[in-house]
């Protein structure tokens, strides 16, 4: 795998995106995780659904970071989250510049600018992209849970799974979210 | 399934998007196909990374278009294009509507505009989205072939898989892609 | 996908029946759902499991009836139930007899005249091959439950997934199945 | 797992029948091989769509046969053609005894009945399945090929999965089959 | 598939015990159950971690018989423990030795003795192995249940799930699994 | 995930090895790769297999090595080697270690100790396991290729995958993989 030259080769190469799985997930034993596509897809329509709420954005810009914040994955697969603790601090960002050049190729330069722009986080269309980012997953941990998947819990007690990143309309879709689909609040069966 | 009231509900539901598969890849034996949200990423990214290219284009627009077009499979599936001639004309487009009006709920008034603006396939942004789907399409073919899938000859046989709807930078990846990855020129195997 | 002109052409095509899955499954998340043709099994299983206790049944056109009853879905896919109300009356029911002459060919009038008995739903074969198809539903929801799948609720509360077809002994499977395997009396969890 | 005492106890284990892998299929790689489930609807629409072409057959009969056939592997599992000649002669038949009698309970009368007239072969019923039997496995080889899988030629050299059982319309079938489909004269590819 | 006359070719065929699924878990329609590889892995992982409390351990020649004791199921592919009841005693041993002999070839010797030894079950390494496999079961198990699986406590309930073939540390693993993951005291469910 | 101050915990969480997919086969689209788990299985067996031609090995260290090489993998998941270039040296490295603290608990000094040696690659024992490691790759990459796979030549052409650590009988087993399995001398298809 090297540097794509050309749009066409870039374009088949991230086909592949479909493949690569969210690694929270499979280590959870979730059957049929989501790709990183999937959730690229979801992130993006968030964006444009919860967009239509919050004064001054600039929705292109917004869906613009949405549909470039994960595409590193293509090569380096995706690192749960759970794993970054062991990594050196900005070991993962180096990681993804250098992949954005090589995989991006002719795109490189627009997206390297986007990729800056999502991880600074100042930018409103920044911050409603990293909240979008984690709404997303705790939609699909509630839509796991009613769909018979165990073991979850995890998600839903880590606080950095719900970082709105000063977004009104996504805090009050949290808070909605843990209301109605939160876990039992209390662990029924023993050990588990 | 009914009526979603909130916004929440929604986005819960459209979670099963990844679930749905792309018939036209089932019925010829694809092994893992994309799923729907899955092609709906690749249309967005494509509209991004060509949209760059084309003149006059309202990039905001166009992926708001994109985000919509196939969102009514959440609840009826892909009916696969192979079937769509066994329908009465119209009956695919009356049933979308239905679904959008249930499914967005919130959200309907403005995805039914979207989704509007993208059959009637006049505007810029919805041809390009249009131009997208159906590249899309043969970049996954080829990607698929490149990975050992065979018997997909039929989708570079069909010019209507190839329609760039005037689309200049689109018509250039189409016959880009056709030259480099397209069939064979003769089929070596007996009766395949 | 053309016309089917030999019966080996046919046979060959419909080994593509066991990639359909069976969407009703799929929209609610059940991993690995089961396919068109499993599915097919089960009703033709039940239809002779059951059509012993039938007094005057032909068990051969019953039999028969089972078989063909859903082959229109190896080109449209399975439309999930919950979709068939989106769509104007009678379209599925046009778009499956296009199917049939296309896909079955050299057999396509036995195989019309068993759809069009099935769909009159008058005969005793008729009539017990739609229970059957009925109560294989309702047997792989409980088998899923069991399992570990959840969210199924609304295929034991929709009364049409018990339509018996005034046949006896299919009655009383049903009304076993719910006592054994319903859904527990009252949702213990919130908002699921 | 005990003997079944109800019908409904031996209809809910069955659905698991879609879950067994045909084994012959697993061992060369095949991606997401059949069920004994679909091999069991495919074997039945086979004696339904060749049966019409033979004189004097009891179409119940044989469509009754081709329903138990495979019962015992809800318990055993699909034991590949190639390992039986490890077993001495007679186990297998004897655990599928074994199994019809625990498993189909009340059925197991009419169950056991048909699978010894299966094993005797005998009867022209009995015959027909066992060539569609054949039949349906080197159909499913010819689509596997088709969609991509390599590896399969000892499928078609072995006699034994051509065995018509003095069926004409079968015979006429695999000879088509192997005319149009079979591998291509000599392999192209070093050492595979 | 024939004998395997050279390394080379043994090695390529066992790649393909990745696809031979457990059938236990295949028949309580676990999704995506573990393969035999999967296990034969963690088995050998379970002789290490539990070996270094066992005293006079020869852990070379544990680890060797854990590498082989499954290896036949390339071929037969895994029969359930359920089925084995309904084979002639010594059938699948026997079966076993036939496997050997072909599939390993060349190590066929080596391989021989050391699954000689694990039957005897005699030697502390042959025990220990035994007792490991018996527990990693009940490990995959607990796992399974932990990510949402159900209607496993057949497995609970079964003392033969619970050999640890008098060997301390495993003893107190099985005690300790049962304490903190065993089933719940009553089923809560109705009929499930 | 915290770390593992049980060794019932740390055994549990191994579990989830068999879900971790080998990255380098899921960006290549291989269908249904190999888990980690299972490449872990194949390498002991290697060891253990070759490891007869080997004078002077001490079998049980090599195994020993062999199990616990990948483990960091359950936390991290793979990181396809194609990635590790983007990767700061040593930062892959230093996360494993990491990893292997809160992972493996209990038996974290043993398994660090033998990680030490596997990535020093001085000691005989170390030298075979990194062998085995890479030729176990390429076993797959020839299995898949027979199963119908394509899109693997860079495996074969990447001379880092042949790296047989000085080990006469595995630069043999390499030698003969080449000549049997390798690419066909030309690319016969355009462009793929």
């Amino acid at each position: 795998m090297k540097r794509n030259e050309t749009l066409l080769e870039l374009l088949l190469e991230l086909q592949t995106l479909d493949r690569v799985p969210r690694m929270g997930f499979v280590l959870r034993g979730v059957p049929e995780p989501e790709s990183v596509a999937e959730h690229g897809w979801h992130v993006a329509f968030l964006v444009w659904a919860v967009g239509a709420r919050v004064d001054g954005l600039d929705l292109a810009r917004a869906l613009e970071i949405a549909l470039v914040h994960d595409l590193a994955e293509v090569r380096t697969g995706d690192i749960p989250l759970v794993a970054s603790r062991y990594y050196a601090e900005g070991a993962k960002e180096e990681a993804e510049r250098g992949v954005f050049e090589e995989v991006l190729g002719p795109l490189a330069g627009r997206a390297g600018e986007l990729l800056a722009e999502y991880r600074a986080a100042e930018s409103l269309e920044a911050r409603l992209v990293k909240a979008c980012d984690k709404l997303q997953l705790i939609l699909k941990v509630a839509a796991y849970e009613r769909w018979g998947s165990r073991g979850l819990g995890e998600f839903w007690e880590n606080p950095g799974n719900f970082k709105d990143y000063r977004i009104g309309p996504v805090r009050e879709l949290f808070e909605e979210l843990r209301a109605k689909h939160g876990p039992p609040p209390e662990p029924a069966e023993r050990g588990r």
